[in-house]
């Protein structure tokens, strides 16, 4: 039995389970991390059965480097309390036991890859898209974590101003790809949240545009076998087929690969474990924890490497 | 002694040696390949030393999956006679020694990590920008390669037809990175090859600006460690700093990354092997595919994965 959280900037989602099949969740706002710990902690003591490890996938940036000293926190957020806050640390203090950690997305790659749309795959990208964008990648059968960790939604692409005058949202970039095109510059270009734009709006045909350029971008630089494309935003049934339409046209043809070329249905697709996939990621996160930790203890001095994956 | 192949478009770059203090090279220029090769036959035959294995960089695309039936082909390659030609096959046919292959990029990013730029790094981009833009990326320790392999240079960046009217030269994509920033793209749009064109000029300007852009793109992806950029294009002195600068500005500091944000200029850097980084890689190649033979002679049935680097 294992535990898990996912960690958003305004709720954490909690399970115990060992799986799709048996996996049980509870959700709690975000306030403050000593508040949102202490109801986390209540929710794994009362797990049926005593829980190994758990697996946090958790909203960024963070600090993901087993070798690092910093390794658990949450870096240079500006959400009140949680800057520099090291949740991984608090969690194993309070129970315990070991504790897996990575971002969100890449928690959701490893959850899709485990039980859902990308088992046995090891080259593949899962992509959200809702409240911002982000993106997990698996290279080579490893998760990419690099200097820090990817931050996909920060890519620039074409922004026509004649077509689309908005700004872009992102405090940062402006008309970054999330600035462009996450729920919120949807909704902010619109002035409609977007679950209440009719199918036929322009706004769709737009945002499949934008998601698609990001596709090409990272088609061109992962050489991804397959896209997953989850998120709150991805809930619009219509969007998806619009995106594989325009992602096709964008490439031209140059990718020459069977997989994409004659197969976009199965090439980007949706998260088959649903809005599950970073929980059940967590769970996996959870068991790579324990096992480095026998094989730590069992091997005392020989150090685990943080490519090591279940 | 190893032998190494740089297989361009226009020119084949042969060496043999172990390494940059000890090697030997010269250049054919690329006709049909039986022609070509034969010449690059002969000038390993002419070695003073038996050849263990040889290593090809080649440009592309190309199929480099060792467990593809078609291992070792250029494979959609406009250029006459080189479509669907399995270069690695052939020279192994010729010389009856294993042959590694990768791309041009990929193996000179195994060369600078090897002797130059990036030695010890896990996490690193080579970018070669002159008659085309490519990228080859290490991700974790290993190569990526992904599906097919990287095409970086075909990302879509923002392209202000105001500030630059000119349509871009990519036959597939037309203002897609490599149609707006290649050498090419430069002489097409300003009349003038680069090396004429005077430091102040505002092609410079634009030119870091949309380097920047893909570096950018790729930081977000892949979080390199280091970008070492390389080719044609990349011998204006001047150009390296601009991009160091612009990269920052579009950034906005939003990647906490110390390498990156204090050390810039150990972060966007000059290629250490000059124009010997894809060569010398070529002997990695090599030498990878002589460990590679090694091994599954010593154990028959074990086929070592095409993730085993040296």
């Amino acid at each position: 039995m294992f535990g898990a959280i996912e960690a958003g900037g305004t709720k954490f989602v909690c399970a115990v389970g060992t799986g799709p099949e048996d996996i049980k969740t509870t959700q709690i706002p975000t306030t403050t991390p000593e508040e949102t710990l202490e109801i986390a902690v209540g929710f794994f003591h009362k797990a049926k059965a005593p829980i190994q490890a758990i697996g946090i996938g958790s909203f960024g940036p963070i600090d993901l480097h087993l070798e690092s000293p910093a390794f658990g926190t949450i870096t240079s957020t500006p959400k009140p309390g949680w800057r520099n806050y090291n949740i991984a640390g608090a969690m194993a203090a309070r129970l315990g036991i070991p504790v897996g950690f990575d971002t969100d997305v890449n928690a959701a790659a490893i959850g899709e890859r485990r039980w859902g749309a990308a088992v046995g795959m090891r080259d593949f990208v899962y992509l959200t898209v809702g409240t911002g964008i982000g993106g997990g990648a698996v290279v080579g059968g490893n998760v990419l974590h690099g200097m820090v960790h990817p931050e996909m939604g920060h890519i620039r692409i074409p922004h026509d101003r004649v077509r689309d005058p908005f700004a872009g949202i992102c405090p940062f970039h402006g008309d970054c790809l999330e600035g462009l095109a996450s729920g919120p510059a949807i909704q902010a270009r619109w002035e409609i949240v977007p679950d209440n734009l009719p199918e036929g709006h322009e706004a769709w045909a737009l945002e499949a545009h934008y998601l698609a350029l990001g596709l090409v971008s990272w088609i061109c630089t992962l050489s991804p076998g397959r896209i997953i494309m989850g998120g709150g935003v991805m809930q619009q049934r219509h969007l998806l087929p619009m995106i594989r339409r325009e992602l096709l046209e964008l490439l031209n043809g140059y990718i020459q690969a069977r997989d994409l070329i004659d197969n976009i249905d199965d090439y980007v697709v949706r998260p088959k474990l649903g809005n599950l996939s970073g929980i059940l990621g967590g769970l996996v996160l959870a068991e790579a924890a324990a096992t480095r930790e026998q094989a730590s203890s069992s091997n005392p001095g020989v150090r685990t490497s943080h490519q090591e994956e279940p």
